[in-house]
């Protein structure tokens, strides 16, 4: 991760606190109108139970600034730096991940009374040190923050799984009114010569290290698709028999949809012939001009090559979003679902879902992992996965940007991931 | 099951609303100090989350009692038909078993206002078909305590499991003194000369079908150990080498305990050369004097041949137990763990541990299935499980009978079963 | 295993000589018209490649035999040692038995190699020591020949496994031509008044050491069918919804039934609406007259219960067998399937299908396993198995008799294994 | 795959028809000195027996070439369509995969006839149509000898991990004396500039449609080693304990190998304290001049990462390697396994070991899969693997070029994978 150095716009210590009063309560905020139950169970192994989260979230604060950097603190209890590891072998050893939901102890109000420690511990850490703060420490600091943010997202992806299963289907919070679009939304493809093009973080601003370095990509001319595809388009595919012809998938991902009997996006089921779906806000049928979400990198290739076209390179994806303002749907708007596309030239590009790339989530040219346990975060899974960009409806606002790089396994579902196509310059 | 028949002693409709308000009560009574957290998870398959207890057992009685003879009662919510029905096919299919924890919903809450709403609704019916509700009613609401009372057992032994695997370890109740036993514990052997004997339920107490019915078996002379095996005795047999000896050992029984690594009966770990155990009331140093228990049928049987003796068969057991008072350390004690043994001639044989006989589970001469739903209790599990015999110290008191036949796999290690040597006659 | 004492009949050393020949010559006959690739191939981890059967019958020889007891022999190969050790850890490690068809070397040349050498080996030991040899030494050669029976046996059905699941459905031999029955097969049921009886081997014949000790047993009165349950009676089962049932059958089997698809007995296809099964000479239509055979105890117990029957207890099945002359369809008639019963009282207690028993494969009152090496055979597999009694097709002629115990676990359906039902008595 | 247009070089009939009759006949040359048992086992999943090999490349030509073009032929066998497929979907179902091994016919000596009759159809049809056979019959037979050619590779490696996983280790062929080197092999780094460059196949020579379109990709200055790694510098990661630092790999590298136990590549034991591995001429030291293979990309990655340096991306091997002379220790030399390096300025860039490059395998900018069923062949699988690159010592000499793209998962091991090192420029 890049080091912030000095600059015109440092960030006060008392700016830094706010900043981290915020995003904590956010946290709990997501947890309003949960039961202990519900922030407990560990749905399936790639996810987590909602306490986890907000304990592993206060843990990195613990383990990475206050018992390193505050003299004299004590750990709340040593045992969570066991429970409370997620992968971090330079810092010990971990409970077992698929077991997380094994655990009933320590209770919902147990973590809470951690998280109110640790946070009275970094706040007076950060008002001894007064602006001295705000070098490595508000670093720390700030990874951290962008840390929970990314379990913002996962508490609600991960709660979302776990009521989807549950044959109640019970509701999180009830869908606001959307409002009316302004306008048609956009169609057809928004042009690019190609050439070479630099894509990357650079700068002073907060990014994570797989950002960077900034570097040359050289591209062919192509085209991104104005808008992402929509749960109607999506629908015609299916018609066609999409999930039932082997030529148009990979053949990971014909084995991995036979394997799960996959025949529509997860989430969805026919109820009296009707496609529904369960959103956050319950189930409801689905509506056709949403943006399609729930879908694996398989299912997006899939329909990409049935289309006639492909998904675009992060490269190319970089290269339009490069410039735009980061507006959308994202978390605060309470919808938790993607929405219809308003009239913009290049609807959505930000929010609403997270749109796969082709591109394998790789190191860039120049990239090498941070010095230090904060460094096992990003390199170490620079392997079988694929980069998705742009953010998405349980994206807080203001956490990613352009050149922002998240990555999952092709077979991921439980994600808001959808699909925005390109065609010409790179790979069909 | 057998029919209860009009007898001198016909219980009252107010007995059995008094009987039946103890029960009910006791099993919320085993959840006073326990967390919301605590009731929800499933800690393995073969386990349930103790609030799916305390729903399942009030389904039993919706289900059979007040759905078929309250007329106008109407479901508390027509999903939980689907999953809180443990397996009876004859009622309609069922939740998976092994997803018994993913359910954060109905919270313990509504579990708690379910049982409420079912437990008002059944004494409204015993009050007021008042007398007449002694005979049929009368023996499916007996049936549906008898099967409240083996959950409470299965409570505690999953909730044992599950703070057990926690790294917290967690105490659930501290552990009473026990009273100072009356003078040495019985040593040696207890011995029958054999012949024709009779075994099995007859006659018209409470009983479940598979008691029955009374038959004759012929048994070679034999004799029984006067007291269970104790802790002490256990370790000569782990200080022998008796985990790394493939002949004292099942094949199936040898495959398991390497497959699971197994060194030492379950919740046992070696601390700084001391071999501690989990118990009820927190990790505590083993008592030599304490009956063995959480150990398998397979290793029962290969310390069994390790000392050069045997299992009982459950004939030989049940000829020695019938006719002694079924007394003994049973739930009622708060201890929640055996107790070494007192002066007795024949020492617990009811109470402490279930003891694993030598004998499959299998029908009696004679026996028939019940007709109808409640049939599908014990009949279907008849093979690929051993009897056990006697009831533990999670068992309440009253529950057990010489005839009791309680069933698992020969795997099954988290249940309190325990070992008692027999040698003679049948088969070492 | 019973200790083989003097008697009037002595065998003599010529005698043993002989029937060593003849036994291993039958091994080696059925391999005549296979190809090496059919010797090679282990179609699934319960099954073994035919050229391991050929192995390891030899290594037993070798290692209970040759290696102890004759001076101066040399392991034709140690490796050996490790391959063809079956699981017994008294004689040492061994190859896993999943990975038995791993292996290209040896080759079928170099193991008919290893069988004369050690063949020619034998015959000189006991040659050496003419009559002197008919102690202990006739004992171990005696369970040698019995066991390479056993292994015959296995062959065959390991055979058919391999060819069956060949999409090309090979034939191994052309049927012979049935003879025509004598008569009407008998009907209805053979009745017994119960009571104590004995059962179990004794005296001095060869017989394995399950087999005894003789011991009495209470019978209530039972009935026993006359004749097998046939392919016709069978397909009324399939036709009245059998495998749809979950009240039919054992819950260990509804599940095994449901998890493997089943819904005919193995072999069994549809093919233009008609029922076919493979047979060792190839597909063909099923025969309704013939007994049913691979189906495993599960189906055995189902139909039962259909029927309102049940199956006999292995006290019971003997009962009845107990000096009828041991004769039937055995593999000798070179049919390698059931046959249509004859005429007789009771037909095919011997031969055609091995018939799955009520009872659990357990040791006798009494029993012990033998001391040495040779005793690491019956012993450690009495858990978690049926026992099923009378041989069949392919069982070589004299090596059954009504003491026989055969034993395979609950779900087996590769060998014969049919149903014969009983009444009365025993559970239903 | 590209289209074979006429040009100056045009193929004659004869020399194409040459070209089968010595591909086919080297094919069926590598079985010499094996058994059909040898052929016949599935040592692995992801390995095929050399049986199905044989079988498999000769179904490419009936199917492709024969049914569609040939009139009047018939199929061998109608069955083969369906067990010789490998994954064609567009040809119709398949044989699982996993199960190619439970086949013991057709016999070693019924695919030779199979191979025979095919080639004889072939070789007629070239005949009858003469030089007319040289357009779109010409490429049909063109791919099919170099998909015949991969699966030579593939039979070697298949037959090493069968040998060498037999307690017996058997020997393939002895290997012969190396010559001697004609000086010290090179060391240290090869500069490149970097800047826009291109890479992929143009022109009209055979070449996968996975190696085009030839497009332009822009490099930062970088270095490659001019040598692959070797088994003594291996050895020194071995020894800084480079299989027990979880921060060189990456994470599902580092869970693979925890749970296959790996603490060397694979083939490779201790014996006497000296590191021993398996090579098709039977076990032996290792060698340390030797180059390292049989590594996965993950044990590549942590290899370089534990040197400071890293993998070369595809781009960077293919500019360094384009214009080299294709020669090396290729499969004609049967030597088996790698040799010391010459004294090129840059050594082994094609033979001896496959080269883990840094680059998932994804298509082309500008790719598009043929049409038709041979398009179902490289496209399917731009998913999940990584790219190698060179060849090895079992590839044909003339099957690789510069632009010669190969691909596997990254766990693989079975290959003859080696290692060699990069720095600068792309991602360290």
């Amino acid at each position: 991760m890049t080091t912030i150095r000095a600059a015109a716009a440092v960030p006060t210590a008392n700016h830094l606190l706010a900043e981290f009063r915020r995003v904590r309560a956010a946290t709990e905020m997501l947890c309003v109108g949960l039961e202990p139950e519900d922030l407990t169970i560990q749905p399936m192994d790639a996810a987590s139970p909602l306490k986890w989260h907000l304990a592993h979230t206060t843990w990195f604060f613990e383990t990475f600034l206050l018992l390193p950097r505050s003299a004299g603190y004590q750990p709340f209890d040593p045992v969570y730096a066991f429970l409370f590891n997620s992968y971090y072998h330079t810092v010990g050893p971990q409970h077992p991940r698929a077991r997380r939901g094994a655990l009933s102890r320590p209770t919902v109000r147990e973590i809470l009374a951690y998280r109110q420690c640790v946070d009275e511990a970094v706040v007076a850490l950060f008002l001894a040190q007064g602006d001295a703060a705000t070098g490595d420490l508000a670093h720390i600091l700030t990874v951290g923050l962008n840390h929970e943010q990314q379990h913002q997202e996962l508490m609600l992806t991960d709660l979302k799984h776990l009521f989807a299963l549950n044959p109640l289907q019970p509701a999180y919070r009830s869908e606001p009114t959307t409002a009316a679009t302004t306008g048609p939304p956009p169609s057809g493809w928004h042009d690019h010569p190609g050439g070479l093009v630099a894509i990357g973080h650079a700068g002073e601003d907060f990014a994570w290290d797989n950002e960077g370095p900034r570097h040359r990509v050289y591209l062919e001319p192509f085209a991104l698709a104005r808008k992402p595809v929509t749960c109607g388009e999506y629908l015609e595919f299916m018609a066609d028999g999409g999930y039932e012809q082997p030529l148009l998938w990979f053949s990971d991902g014909w084995d991995t949809a036979r394997a799960g009997g996959w025949s529509s996006p997860l989430y969805w089921q026919r109820v009296d012939g009707v496609w529904h779906q369960y959103t956050l806000a319950g189930p409801r049928a689905v509506v056709p001009d949403e943006p399609i979400c729930h879908v694996s990198f398989y299912e997006a290739h899939a329909y990409a090559r049935w289309r006639g076209a492909r998904l675009a390179s992060e490269a190319e994806w970089e290269t339009i979003a490069a410039g735009r303002p980061v507006t959308g749907n994202f978390v605060e708007s309470g919808r938790f679902q993607p929405a219809p596309a308003g009239s913009e030239d290049v609807a959505q590009m930000f929010g609403d879902t997270w749109e796969w790339t082709a591109s394998p989530y790789i190191a860039y040219p120049g990239y090498a992992p941070p010095v230090g346990a904060l460094g096992e975060y990003n390199a170490k899974f620079m392997c079988n996965q694929m980069v998705l960009r742009g953010g998405s409806c349980a994206t807080p606002a203001g956490h990613v940007r352009a050149t922002y790089r998240n990555f999952f396994g092709p077979a991921t579902r439980w994600q808001f991931s959808g699909i925005r196509l390109a065609r010409g310059g790179a790979a069909a």
